[in-house]
């Protein structure tokens, strides 16, 4: 360890600048202004690895942000502070009783320097940046992390969920003990299935995590979701994929929901995933760090497995939400363009108009997998209450039981990636893989 | 009114044969077994205008149910009860002071004889047979009943939508003080959103009202939902279109929702319905037949006003769900077929992948209308927040603020059904008419 001894350590370019004109030093109390936001807190020193742009500030709520310098930004002196002996991050072998944790950044706004997707796009994750924006996780693991991807989420598919299962298999087999993956929010709901479903005899928990509200931010659920999220991969006893996000508005608990039941449910709110019943597979206390399991079955954390990477995903896959007035022309062009599989959203327990009904025939006819999932949110479709429902199954399509929508269609691409038979895809869909479907409710059409 | 004295009154055909065989009266407590449903209660009578297959008990929580008499079906004689005098309903004209309410039906399970979904197709609604289940409405309003289709609700679309606001205004000018529809509950939601639009200069309550559970089992909530319905529609103080479906599991309440807000939110609970915030317009207490309003403002019933029906709803309109791996080349395709708008139902706070970006642009340079929604449920779009939202919107897409998504489609459907000007048909998605979205959240894009 050593002592940051100097005004404006590791401050350089632009943002040591800055400080210079204003007067302050490391330690000080100060006041950010940018745009309509104001910050105030206590300047943070940065490590020697920073940037020459962002100035970081620990805020009351004792979580560090970092602000992008531009001009019009401007810093106050408010009140000088007591000279803190800040120390840089313990490298791993410094702390060799804590477990191995792997954090890879997919591009999620959780652990950049800046929201980058407001414009300054640097999600440059190395272990000094995550420990000065949040020290408690080198309490908490020894940290190796790594730049997987930079992408916004709605442009993630099956060409990452790929890579990340690979380098989950990679950074396992040298050594991890847990896998975090920041992600954007918007589809981490899908990715998670894909993991789910890619990560066969999993040795280890593999956790994703965002924040809802960008890490610049004083309201940002970036630190506290991290935080839990390492915690999670560094000591569960399951080894899931899973994804660790704010329960309710407050910061008391993260909930940890298994990845091929969990649906991103507000566009903005703290609290925004939910599990789509039954209970999440358990939740993180943030005051005492306690890990708590609500689940009776869980696949358990065995470190003498080895994980089997199965990450095909044909992306001939389809999710059609069905509504009324609905083009039934639309199945004929997926048809056309040899798609080999639809998930369709229907109304209740599971149906669609009736002028859906020939095109849906000419599909399966054709060799199409055809699955039927609700657009209800919760509950399961159960196809034999009504007669449009036992007219749908006895063409031949597969009534999905309580499987959500988003995991379906997930795992429609993975079974298709692994057969071209069409029987046995079926059965597959029909069995449950990984907790995506009762069983029971699978077994009943 | 005359007493009904015969030992099977109405009964005739096959049901009075299998009773007779029974050897039982009306009055009498009787059990029967069909399938694995068994059905304890005491026999009913049956209108004159009956028909000949379908026995009536009355359950011991207080509801009637029709069992449809097959090979099979076991009666058993139980106790004898005390022959009840049993009335035929009231013609209106003996009950001038209670109002006057249309009851108009189109196919929901909710006053068909028998669930007619499940086979038997018969929604013969008389005022007779609404009696016979739900006698308590004849003590609410004066009803006047029509069969007006008889749809499965995934059949329902425009051209209902179209007849059933022409038949409100028919009703309300020929002196219904409200109107109920009996309606299927998978797409209720969308046609209440139609009718909200559809009925410009509303004087009375319109409420759609279904059942979860069909008539014919234990269990249902058809006759609470259509007490509830027939009592908003004859005494609420608001004008406006809603729906009026259980609350809870309990038959405690039934929730009013505005029908712009509503959706269904469960494949089979008999709590399906959700209003997607703010809170539901009120709710009716079955206890008491207590009605209650939340909202601080609505549209109020005036019997001086015209209804004005505004019912052309452009079918060239679709609902697009956005997935990872969406092809973008289906938006190509709308525009190919001259589709006029498409509402997409992007990922967080109205976001889609940059590989639709070209095609959108296609098709708004082609002069499509675009709105963005968001798939989480709950929540507004905000695409000023992330660099996507911002491009889509200087691309020309709508963001729709707080609208949820199967709203949005029907309203982009009737604003295009009354304009070909693509800047009025803009400015009027960005106008809330009904109740559909916050003002304030559209006004920020």
């Amino acid at each position: 360890m050593k002592s940051l001894e100097k005004a404006l350590s590791g401050y350089k370019g632009k943002a040591a600048e800055a400080l210079r004109r204003a007067r302050v030093s490391v330690g000080d109390n100060i006041r950010i202004t940018k745009g309509n936001q104001i910050y105030e807190g206590t300047l943070f020193p940065r490590s020697e690895y920073a940037d020459d742009r962002h100035i970081v500030i620990k805020l009351r709520n004792g979580y560090n942000v970092g602000i992008q310098w531009s001009n019009g930004t401007v810093i106050e002196f408010m009140s000088k502070g007591e000279k803190p002996q800040f120390t840089s991050p313990p490298r791993p072998e410094e702390r060799p009783k804590l477990p191995r944790v792997s954090i890879m950044s997919t591009g999620g706004t959780i652990a950049s320097r800046v929201d980058y997707r407001t414009g300054a796009v640097q999600p440059a994750l190395t272990a000094e940046d995550l420990y000065c924006f949040v020290p408690e996780i080198s309490d908490i693991a020894r940290i190796d992390a790594k730049i997987l991807c930079s992408e916004f989420s709605e442009n993630i598919g099956p060409n990452h969920w790929r890579d990340m299962a690979q380098a989950t298999a990679t950074e396992l087999k040298n050594g991890a003990e847990g896998v975090v993956f920041s992600h954007g929010t918007d589809t981490m709901g899908y990715t998670a299935a894909a993991l789910s479903f890619a990560l066969r005899n999993l040795s280890s928990p593999v956790v994703l995590v965002g924040a809802q509200r960008s890490s610049d931010r004083p309201s940002s659920d970036a630190a506290p979701n991290l935080i839990a999220a390492t915690a999670i991969a560094a000591r569960a006893s399951f080894a899931e994929v899973v994804v660790a996000m704010h329960e309710a508005s407050s910061d008391e608990y993260v909930t940890i929901h298994r990845g091929t039941r969990v649906r991103k449910c507000h566009t903005s709110a703290r609290d925004a995933f939910r599990t789509m019943d039954p209970e999440p597979l358990g939740r993180f206390d943030l005051r005492n760090l306690h890990l708590e399991v609500f689940a009776e079955t869980f696949q358990s954390r065995d470190p003498s497995k080895s994980v089997e990477v199965v990450a095909d995903f044909e992306e001939k896959v389809a999710l059609l939400k069905f509504h009324p007035n609905f083009n039934p022309a639309v199945i004929d062009w997926y048809q056309e363009k040899e798609y080999r599989g639809l998930v369709l959203e229907g109304t209740g327990l599971g149906h669609v108009g009736r002028a859906c009904f020939e095109p849906l025939k000419r599909a399966l006819g054709s060799g199409l997998l055809v699955g039927m999932t609700s657009q209800c949110i919760w509950g399961a479709v159960d196809m034999n209450v009504y007669e449009t429902g036992r007219d749908l199954l006895a063409m031949g399509i597969i009534s999905l039981g309580d499987m959500i929508p988003e995991t379906a269609y997930v795992k429609m691409m993975w079974v298709l990636g692994q057969t071209t038979d069409l029987a046995k895809a079926r059965e597959m869909m029909m069995t449950n893989v990984t907790g995506e479907a009762s069983q029971r409710r699978l077994l009943q059409s």
